[in-house]
């Protein structure tokens, strides 16, 4: 696949839940590449490697993909399907990283197989320390996967 | 759904390794109840509520399926594949827990949409951590997929 094993990919629309997930994620010291991205269509284009992600050199897949489902345009849960329909993206772990708690998000993550479900907390305390969690099991527990063809 | 949100389900043919995760997830403390399965088919039987475990009352489906590969007979990737193909089973997480760490396993069982994979520590005090580990990220931080059509 030639995903960068280090490097954490978080589409988030809000600024200052992306950036308090950026710091979690560097104070837990797995990643080596962590990038932001705003809106579905983006993710997408970064993803697929279009536009201005088209070298896949400087903009390789990422090892983890934190992704929020209320997103401008293209939301969170298509974005997931594209990625889970796609034999080069699909071994990707996405874990779901949202506000939301509405059973209809709930069930169409998992229905899209979204690896797993995460509700943002409202502290700021709470959110960082959840965000290092999710990293430690990913970053550290879980095996992520290896090569296959491309 | 109607799966038993505290239930988790061991697939596991080595005797040690079912007894050592469910003494790590009973010390754990979030499972009321933990059963253990001893081969594919049984797994297979157990889920789609066949055989003697049809009724459906007795044998809920389970919030969380830790599941071996190597096992006699159907193996864990049929097993997972199964499960993730039925629209009632598949928001179930599937774990793999397995000694292997096989580029073809890894390859695919997220290629069949495992939610993680994980292999086993050989030693007993890293066995048990993991498993309470994995334990507490899916029993306590993961929002578990919810009640959804029959």
């Amino acid at each position: 696949m030639g995903c960068d094993p280090t490097h954490i990919l978080i589409v988030e629309d809000e600024e200052a839940h992306a950036e308090l997930t950026k710091r979690a994620i560097r104070k837990a010291g797995h990643a080596n590449r962590i990038d932001i991205l705003n809106d579905g269509e983006q993710a997408l284009d970064y993803l697929f490697n279009r536009g201005i992600y088209s070298d896949r050199e400087k903009y390789p897949c990422p090892a983890l993909i934190l992704l929020d489902i209320n997103l401008p345009g293209i939301d969170g849960i298509e974005v997931l399907k594209r990625i889970k329909e796609d034999p080069r993206l699909k071994p990707i772990p996405v874990i779901m990283l949202t506000t939301s708690k509405r059973e209809e998000d709930i069930a169409a993550s998992y229905g899209h197989y979204a690896n797993s479900y995460l509700t943002k907390p409202v502290g700021f305390k709470e959110f960082e320390e959840k965000v290092m969690q999710i990293d430690f099991y990913w970053m550290n527990l879980n095996e992520p996967p290896t090569t296959s063809e491309d």
